[in-house]
């Protein structure tokens, strides 16, 4: 760690370096919806994807609005020096219906996303508050389980509840519970882990089975149920992170690829890095359970959302170290190489079907799966 | 500051002393919803006012479902150590309804309301993450002139935008834009600022008209049109809190009385100190406007929300110093004497009448304005 400094030192690390304009300056008089906000003049369902709809809204509407008020691009975690203490900060609002389903809560969830969000970016995740905005009529002892959920999940991830705020918002116009989780993480100062230092060499590694969160949600969801032992992995993964750093290796990116995939999150880091991605379908740890869900509601799996996963891009010399450091985490212990990261197609993912030929893994556009965390 | 630690040191300073539970222990199985949580069993208005049925909420609900993972009685903001850094750390969600009223917009009031919460334990507010829940349907121009709302209030306020995240839910799930700001400030080293260093002998100041926040508000509230030239008082206070602060007092307790209105605020700061509180109506600074507005709608304007006004609690010895300073900025030009912290009647809050009498001043039970913030 540097010293402190006595006066008050903001500087930010910024995480994807989008241009904004030098103030906030948005003529509402004359303003027109500016193109690719596709056709439509309203929100819908797309823009809360994760994928190329949600990037639109960023980069089209919220970055010009905010200006020069605007850092580091919005991304999903800020890395910010307040005092002299390097500091991950991360914001995440979870909607997820329903509140309950195979493997967890709304409650676990909004704990645990956070903290990973933290993780991600190699620090150690301390304290989170939890605003929450209730609807008429929810009823308490609802609310009870989902408020111990998240101190339960606080608890086994060694973070402290430590601010918090209560709206209660009419009937109609809520749906139970939506909790806003955020938190602050000390960064670990061997590390400088961040999308754009993605690299041509990497090598690819996925923490686990993939898509296990979205199936477990939607098999129970009104009028979608379906039977399944699939259920949520919502877990906190600092300890993971923590285990891969301590090798000592030059970890370049994690993320964990929550909405949209891991399709979406693979996209951001070749766009974030100006790299291309290469995987192998056959390489995909994708539990059978998961491909049959799959195939029955006309899903790709590598578009479906998880909560206790990550992808890790590391130097090849490291590569063997940490997948084995990764394997002997409980949270890690089907951790797969999947590919390697290349400077053939930048920002661009492309998989090896299992027949030998190449297929371009996009971007999703809007949002496969409404509400899913 | 004091020198940088090379771990990771989080200590909090607890904000109030509530006694919690060694884990996270509600058993669900013969969870009864625990009294006072009044006789309904579920979520209603009331829970979110600010008053007596919010505070039972976090008392009797989310503190013991939390268990051991919660600190600081999850006051409006917390006090936390990490890496060698003195933070204050808050957040809240806005639910106001409607999004845009005369003097300001729900953009304005997330970022001043965060603000406010940090200057509130003295700090320095740094950055901020802002997380919209938005609801399908909203039109674009409509989320374009909110987020710009808070692009310029940012600016205004000299906090950067670093971290956020979008979500959307179906129509009749939301209501146009919810927006959570959270914000981490990095607290002056000269200070000691919370509501249990009231002490007797303080003397009472507000920065100026009480009410005007709420009464905009409800000016243009669908169903409920009047005319006035009320405009909300939203804006930040650290600038106000920096004159103050550079004056040397030694300030023992500042607040922004926003839900709830000047009456909870003075409550909760005479609860958590043990001390009594007494003001006088007739050095209560309240526009006429607001009067003649709370006499048509049968409010007390003392339980009316404000967004730009703090009140402090400072040493008899000080109160000339800092009243002068506070008189020469402009977010506190019309700042009174309003009353005195006294041995009498700990944990209450009592005024002289016009006429000589003594009325108690009663913490809010339930909600008397919805959705005001």
């Amino acid at each position: 760690m540097p010293d402190t400094e006595p006066e008050a030192s903001i500087e930010t690390e910024p995480e994807a370096s989008i241009e904004t304009e030098p103030e906030a300056s948005i003529d509402m008089e004359s303003w027109v919806c500016p193109l690719p906000l596709r056709d439509a003049p309203a929100i819908v369902t797309g823009h809360g994807g994760g994928g190329a709809m949600s990037g639109e809204l960023v980069e089209h509407l919220f970055l010009p609005a905010f200006g020069s008020a605007a850092e580091a691009g919005l991304a999903d975690s800020a890395v910010v020096e307040i005092g002299g203490a390097r500091l991950a900060f991360s914001t995440d609002s979870f909607v997820v219906k329903p509140m309950v389903f195979p493997g967890g809560t709304i409650g676990d969830l909004a704990v645990n996303g956070t903290v990973n969000d933290l993780a991600m970016a190699g620090a150690v995740p301390a304290v989170l508050s939890t605003a929450f905005i209730l609807e008429e009529g929810t009823a308490l002892d609802q609310l009870a389980r989902v408020a111990q959920a998240v101190g339960t999940a606080a608890l086994a991830a060694g973070v402290k509840l430590v601010t918090g705020d209560t709206k209660v918002v009419a009937s109609g116009h809520g749906d139970g519970v939506y909790i806003n989780t955020t938190g602050i993480g000390l960064v670990d100062p061997r590390v400088d882990i961040r999308p754009q230092r993605a690299a041509p060499g990497d090598v690819v590694i996925v923490s686990g089975d993939l898509g296990v969160h979205g199936i477990a949600v939607l098999s129970c969801r009104e009028g979608l149920e379906f039977a399944t032992s699939v259920a949520s992995d919502t877990a906190p993964l600092h300890g993971l992170v923590a285990a891969m750093v301590e090798t000592g290796a030059d970890i370049h990116t994690l993320r964990d690829p929550t909405r949209g995939g891991l399709a979406a999150t693979l996209n951001e880091i070749a766009r974030a890095a100006g790299v291309g991605v290469s995987i192998a379908d056959t390489a995909l740890p994708i539990p059978q359970e998961v491909r049959d869900a799959c195939s029955m509601l006309g899903l790709d799996p590598l578009y479906v959302a998880n909560e206790g996963k990550l992808v890790a891009f590391v130097p090849a010399a490291d590569a063997d170290e940490v997948l084995a450091a990764m394997h002997a985490h409980p949270l890690g212990a089907r951790s797969a190489v999947i590919g390697t990261c290349v400077p053939d197609h930048p920002g661009m993912v492309v998989a090896k079907t299992a027949l030998g030929g190449n297929r371009v893994v996009d971007l999703p556009i809007g949002e496969q799966l409404p509400r899913i965390c």
